[in-house]
């Protein structure tokens, strides 16, 4: 049995690339995206009432890993990248049919020309098809007592901190203060792959928004921004 | 953009219609279901570890209603089945590509043919098509703080209560205290269209597990169970 989806709405985001894009959503509150939906759901009725909601799922393709397919183990970050655990018992982005589900902040919604909804908090990258949005219900949605095994809390956070000449690229920018603030909550989740080792002499690169940030390890738990461009 | 999914694995639910189906996951914590995965999907290994999470992420495809297709607006049983909202701002069944999500506990895993996913709480129908099963994770998922306009609580609860003949033939089946408490979880939902005014008169009937369960409103927050066959 096959189910044919259509995509509701393309995701305009603040990531630009998969690497460095939070492993959950909510993990960088500042991250920024606007669904906008496509015709024929585009239209104000479709989201009547949805402005007395705080909180949306949104369901989504990982369109950018469908080519590469799955496997039934995979390797969890939070396990340092070596342990194996079954895909279905990970958030893992290779899985069968490709659905992400991500909890997301709403902002705003804007009807000036069909529907556009203004998120925070979304682990969504630029160009994600969306093909559900529903209203979070925490009575529902909320189970403070389940057990979440070796997810059971966030990740530990690294330092970040900034040179003087990023520092000043920055102060730069319009969104300048904003921009930081992104780059400090992505870099703290530690964005390299779980199983390389630290490599204190590597510049790592990432397109956040429209900057190209450049930075380095200083040690296993801290992270420098050299440069943005 | 089209996405094809396919079905991962078919749910067999108490839930024998989809009358009387509790509006949200949860709400009848005794209601049981098996998730019985499908090949190539239904190897041990793809659900290695799920044994450390309580709470499992369904998504699936409200299959009975896809032929009805979607509208912009729809009236939301909480509402009084009578104001309309928008489709993304409700969970109804009915809505562009037919996607539901429900969050429901892991009773068990059941390696023995295949892979076979003991579960409670859940709202999915008999037959209910699964295309994707995640882990719960608490501090991602859970958003005490959330607002949720018209469905801020749970709805209140109707009495509902057992005429001697029911009573009796509960107690001549096997697992008839288990299914007298799914009967008054199920039934304290007020399953009646919201729509529709009280009639004492009427006598309704709801396949549940292997009953037939008839009963009747004895007044707008009361309900009798009349029968069981």
């Amino acid at each position: 049995m096959r189910w044919s989806l259509e995509t509701l709405g393309i995701m305009h985001s603040c990531y630009q690339e998969k690497f460095a894009v939070p492993r959950q959503p909510g993990l960088a509150p500042s991250a920024y995206a606007t669904l906008e939906l496509l015709p024929p759901y585009n239209l104000p009725e479709c989201v009547d009432g949805l402005e007395g909601f705080s909180h949306l799922w949104i369901s989504f393709i990982f369109h950018q890993n469908l080519a590469q397919g799955w496997k039934p183990k995979v390797r969890p970050p939070r396990l340092g990248g070596n342990k194996k655990v079954g895909v279905f018992a990970s958030r893992s982005t290779f899985r069968p049919n490709g659905l992400g589900l991500s909890v997301v902040k709403l902002e705003g919604i804007d009807l000036n020309e069909g529907v556009k909804l203004h998120l925070s908090g979304a682990d969504l990258i630029d160009g994600t098809p969306v093909v559900d949005i529903k209203p979070y219900i925490p009575w529902v949605d909320g189970k403070p007592e389940a057990l979440a095994a070796w997810v059971a809390a966030p990740p530990e956070l690294l330092k970040v901190s900034f040179q003087n000449t990023a520092e000043l690229q920055l102060a730069a920018h319009s969104q300048g203060k904003r921009l930081k603030q992104l780059i400090s909550e992505v870099l703290a989740q530690n964005p390299r792959p779980a199983y390389q080792k630290t490599d204190l002499a590597r510049v790592y690169g990432v397109k956040l928004a429209d900057l190209n940030v450049q930075f380095c390890y200083l040690a296993d738990t801290s992270i420098e921004v050299v440069a943005i461009h």
